[in-house]
């Protein structure tokens, strides 16, 4: 089923694999500025058409007005970063060696390598950002960005917002000059599955829960042919505070940490989903203080729901686990599910002895108070319980910033793909040094998939030797049509390693 | 068992995973100018050992002494140029977003963005190259530019070179101020084996059969925390010549072809083993007088003459296979093969109807002259029967540089990592614009294992948010005491978006 016809359910999986193909070889031949062009009018046409799109947005999800309304605004912003940074160029990596006679190894061919799309791009949108990982969401941005038509693969959550964002968007691309499957929708969960598989297919981008990611990691994995799988599959993002942050600011401190848990009723793959305090702070008093006054949000759709039930009994389950706040889950007449926040807490050990049970992320706002002891190694804990995150936070006190702090940090950094010193990890700035991704399990690769550096998870290397002007790729000429940034290695510089 | 202690068979998988991941600690700590400095000195001890090291090799490789002296300078030369790229820094790919209050998503947080190295690397060392794809060769070089510790599962084809490299190379390194165990060496499979599912090993890298890469390939996937893994797999190489181009200069042509089929007895990952040309084209006596001229060459080791001999067998069999100059195959006294390059002819649809058994490559030298007829569409043809390549040579006539020639430029380029315009694919220069890597087969993903973008495979972001200057890794302290080249994103610049 494409974006811009009406639906047709007979439409099969390999015309859509077909089609995008034939988008390909339009598209990756494309001048940086139209590509750019098509981008900033798919922002435009998202903006223009806000009001209707977050009114079905509240419908489908349940999420608040101003936070979708933030979101379409930041979906678009996205867009056009994108769109500087095609213009720009630097992404193609455009790195050129002279021809040289005199080259240390024996001459030295004319060698120019830039960066190439990879070709048609399988990205499973998520459900809790119905715009912003969505559609017209950051992994669609970068492959289009990168010169690679996509198919989206809807999620159910949305179906009638995905609609709508397909053709307003596919509609603005291909009036930019863009070629007319450039984005196709799919919403089957069959043809997502059977495109992973799918000879045209070039890589997939996929951003949800680790059961699924980790069976479509498998897919293809399993290919004749495997291809790149980005997947970002889940996040637990700890939150470590000092003994001295806490004496400084333990009211700020805490009250901050149930707001980052209760945004979006928690539905963020970068809620903490662990507060790290020293034993004997006292924060029951701020915690269930904030927490009441948070008020009932819906779940995203009857799936997560069901999810955050089972596993916040599961939590609830383990012996030790002692409850701060109940938030409580009702569902009501039409079967979604209301909550507000609850917070637990236990002692560190509990968390090494329960194992997974405890460990594993509660998608919804849930989040876990750990008690460590004096004289804890903490980056210790962190390698041990917490290996792979989209982010780690660290609070520390107005004086903690050498020594052990210092080798903390440096140890930190080998867990996650960002770590703020301070604040807390739900805002996700979209900008060129933003790192949205992890290790295992936060995402499959060590990509990222939000910010500028997205775009090279949809590229790949390719020199041309000795090759005449004309057959050259424009980024590759002399001349150098498009203006790009490029880096030479002159001739006669091996005399001087 | 170590580089650097005798041989101690007791030494476990895991004592050896456990002294990288130490070894990490360190060597990710260190400034790049120590780095270079032990790449350097690594470099210098091979030259300094030069003699020996050609001694050995020649008597485990049978590979010619002009031909390892060559590979060994190139070795060294590799060395070299990852001293230049650590000290430059620009591989860090440093981004800094200045703090914007006023960014048009809301405030957006000082954010600063490197790569950093993945952690231990597992090196599978190749036959072919004994020095420059091996212990101390290009993977391994890439790797501790990164500054990452490389464990090297030594090829058993050159097990005592091998161990003297590692024990060469470990020394200087450790000589220059790096860790102790940043370079360490194994040899049984069974190690190389365990080490892919070892926790502490976060990348592998490998050059050899397909049938071992899938194999490898699958258990980093299957491990509960998948790791990336850099395979370089097979690759034919076709070279299509166009009939302008036999016209103007078919002796020179069919001379350089077997040259480079026949270059070190065709064990190169980047030998043709096609070569097109147009139906009727008059190539026996050239091929059959170059090719007699060829000294008989011993094959690597007993496991690729069983391979050849398979391989060659397998397609002499096939229905319309005819032979052009048969180079025989003959075992000495002690078992090693000894072989002078053979070459056959098909018409273009014989492959099609044939399949993998003439399509897959032979490793040795071994080629196939295939006959297409006029009018073929030669992309089409290559995207059918060669998707996936390390290079694609087109050798056209001194006028084609327009037109249709020029879109098969652009279709090639999906199908190979390197698109050369005249000239043979077998010389592969290390240098910034360098691609070695290509579609499935070719590699595993698509990054490349020759060149100074082969060290973004053992590197992963990291962002740090609001950190102050003190907590930051040197290059991204306000005052960049290592002097690498950064991109700032200035506050104020998403009011011109």
């Amino acid at each position: 089923m494409t974006a811009t016809a009406a639906p047709d359910l007979d439409r099969t999986v390999d015309d859509v694999a077909r089609r995008a193909a034939d988008a390909f070889d339009e598209l990756s031949r494309t001048a940086p500025a139209v590509r750019a062009e098509g981008l900033r009018a798919a922002a435009a046409a998202l903006a223009d058409h806000a009001d209707e799109l977050v009114a079905i947005a509240q419908e489908e999800t349940g999420l608040a007005e101003a936070r979708l309304r933030g979101e379409l605004k930041r979906t678009g912003v996205q867009l056009r970063l994108f769109a500087n940074v095609v213009a720009d160029g630097a992404y193609l990596d455009v790195r050129l060696d002279e021809a040289d006679p005199d080259f240390v190894l024996g001459p030295r061919p004319d060698l120019r390598r830039s960066l190439w799309p990879v070709g048609p791009v399988l990205n499973f949108a998520a459900s809790n950002f119905p715009f912003a990982f969505s559609v017209a969401g950051g992994d669609t941005a970068a492959a289009l960005a990168a010169g690679c038509p996509v198919i989206v693969k809807a999620h159910p959550g949305h179906p009638l917002l995905s609609e709508r964002v397909a053709e307003l968007v596919s509609a603005a691309l291909t009036g930019a000059g863009l070629p007319e499957a450039t984005l196709q929708l799919v919403t089957s969960q069959d043809a997502g599955i059977a495109l992973v598989e799918h000879p045209a297919v070039r890589a997939a981008a996929f951003t949800g829960s680790q059961r699924v990611g980790q069976l479509l990691a498998a897919r293809t994995a399993a290919r004749p042919d495997p291809i790149p799988f980005f997947g970002e599959l889940g996040s637990v993002n700890p939150v470590l505070v000092s003994p001295e942050a806490l004496r400084e600011r333990s009211g700020d401190l805490l009250a901050g940490y149930v707001a980052s848990v209760s945004g979006s009723a928690g539905q963020l793959c970068t809620k903490p989903g662990f507060l790290l305090v020293p034993v004997g702070t006292e924060y029951d008093d701020v915690v269930v203080t904030a927490a009441a006054q948070v008020p009932e949000h819906r779940l995203l759709n009857p799936s997560i729901a069901d999810g955050y039930e089972r596993r916040v009994g599961q939590v609830l389950g383990v012996d030790g686990v002692r409850v701060v706040h109940d938030g409580g889950f009702r569902r009501d007449a039409d079967g979604q599910a209301w909550v507000t926040p609850t917070f637990v807490a236990v002692p560190l050990d509990l968390l090494r002895s329960a194992g997974p049970v405890l460990l594993d992320e509660v998608f919804g706002p849930f989040s876990v108070i750990v008690e460590y002891p004096d004289g804890t190694d903490l980056g210790a804990a962190v390698a041990e319980l917490f290996p792979g995150n989209l982010t780690l936070t660290l609070h520390l006190g107005s004086g903690e910033t050498e020594g052990e702090w210092a080798s903390l940090v440096a140890r930190l950094g080998r867990h996650a793909g960002r770590i703020l010193l301070g604040g807390w990890p739900t805002g996700v700035a979209v900008t060129p040094a933003m790192q949205h991704g992890g290790p295992w399990p936060a995402t499959t690769t060590d990509g990222t998939s939000v910010g500028t550096a997205a775009i090279g998870r949809f590229l790949r290397g390719v020199a041309f030797q000795d090759a005449p002007q004309e057959l050259l790729p424009p980024p590759l000429r002399d001349e150098n049509p498009w203006d790009v940034p490029r880096t030479v290695a002159p001739r006669g510089e091996s005399s001087l390693w």
